[in-house]
């Protein structure tokens, strides 16, 4: 059984599983693992492994529309060095700064590979779900997309201090202040843009009709001159942990005024089908190890 | 540096951290990481391992005097047996519904080593910390001591029925909100009695005057005859869950009548020095894998 097939095997079992976060009498919670083999490449820092683990469980409670409280951590290491130590709760502690939350600490543990749990607790009274996509609806994201299938093309080829700072993104945790109350459905795109569409579409019983051109990071162009490879950066890795929502098109321009990042419009919610530029969009991206 | 050099290191650096929970605005949150290697012996079922794990983050909420509202937990293992994800989720879910809680999900990985962290969270208003014991009160525990590690002799000569139900701890939720509002100081026994008195000694700059008998699981009778080894099982060896706190004495016997769960008097809260029958009990227990 791979994970999705176990994650659908256990969606009827708990009720409360299947969003970006659970939801429960006010509070959202959410909690992730990683591992140094499948999601810190060599070249990545301590104190970027402390963001990114942290800020990707923060990029799911601002994809339920809620405020960051607190996170907290496990890190589990071969050996416990005071420096990498050190320099991983730096990280930890910079991106709930940035996030308005309090990094409240953790457990530490020997493991044979560097492997780390985040879990990342957020308030709301009214979390926005994948499932309340309406046919009409504009769909769009935040920021650009691809920066984090640059960064691995860049930690491969040594470049490692422009990789890091790729790798250190922002969680959406402001800009869904804004985007929530005007919110039909919302998840962030940490399995890849093509993945994140079509599993609202699944939670929403919606299509998408999405058109190039998709808003790209910069570095992507820097990484790649082939289109296909572009797009499989852009579209399908994922990783990017930025925003995918639909809104209805009358407050999208209020939605711009207000969020403090780009908002890109990408397509419209429809009846059915998941296209790209008119083509069927794979329901393929990036599945976790 | 070792796990504790480590932990003592990192207090300096992160405020919330340090007790059994850290706490935010009336919310508890705790995470642990077990493995399979160091924390389920061969022998204990998927069940147990989950009652077991998710209970033992229940076990710092009821340390804070909170009450239980949610878990999580991520499961990661070679692979993903659909009876083994079920067994694991029933037990994480039977152990909530035993404290009030409600089991929400998690994440599901693939690692080499059957892993699981898990996280729970609570309420209060008003957290019974480590620090608040004071000379004059009573020092008492909850429930019998010994019982994980009699267990793990029962997994080692192959009696794991036995084993398992002995693993199967409940979280003492319940008797943490009778005890609460009376409490000093609390915390559970996770690394055993000497060490979570040594803990408490520190946080709250006093000391313990304990006294024999204590209340010792007749388990521990049963796989141990050598009065040094029953000491070893019920003393030092802890992952037992039960609370230790401190409380007037004024109130010991409110709190007796009131609460689910025996409740032993095992000595005094003095101004320095742990004692055991007036000898030094060592600052030693378990430590974590």
């Amino acid at each position: 059984m791979d994970e999705r097939a176990a994650l659908d095997s256990l969606a009827g079992r708990i009720p409360a599983a299947g969003d970006d976060c659970a939801v429960v009498d006010g509070s959202v919670l959410t909690t992730d693992m990683l591992h140094e083999s499948t999601d810190f490449p060599d070249g990545t820092t301590r104190y970027t492994a402390g963001w990114r683990a942290v800020g990707a469980s923060l990029s799911d409670v601002a994809a339920m529309g809620a405020s960051a409280r607190a996170a907290v951590a496990v890190y589990a290491a071969p050996e416990l060095d005071e420096e990498d130590l050190n320099a991983f709760v730096d990280g930890a502690r910079d991106v709930c700064e940035a996030c308005g939350a309090e990094y409240v600490g953790g457990d530490l543990d020997s493991h044979d590979e560097f492997t780390v749990t985040t879990t990342a607790l957020g308030r709301t009274d009214d979390a926005v779900l994948r499932s309340g996509a309406e046919p009409g609806e504009a769909v769009c994201v935040t920021g650009r997309l691809g920066r984090s299938g640059a960064a691995l093309r860049l930690f491969a080829t040594g470049e490692n201090d422009r990789a890091n700072e790729l790798f250190r993104f922002t969680p959406r945790i402001a800009a869904s202040e804004v985007i929530a109350p005007h919110a039909g459905a919302m998840m962030d795109s940490s399995d890849g843009l093509a993945r994140s569409l079509h599993q609202l579409a699944a939670a929403s019983d919606c299509g998408f009709a999405v058109d190039t051109p998709l808003p790209v990071a910069d570095a992507v162009g820097e990484v790649a001159t082939d289109p296909a490879e572009k797009r499989e950066l852009s579209v399908f890795f994922g990783e990017d942990f930025e925003l995918v929502f639909t809104v209805p098109e009358s407050e999208l321009d209020a939605i711009r005024e207000a969020a403090p990042v780009a908002i890109t419009r990408i397509g419209s919610v429809v009846e059915s089908g998941v296209t790209l530029d008119g083509d069927p969009l794979d329901d393929r991206g990036y599945t976790h190890g």
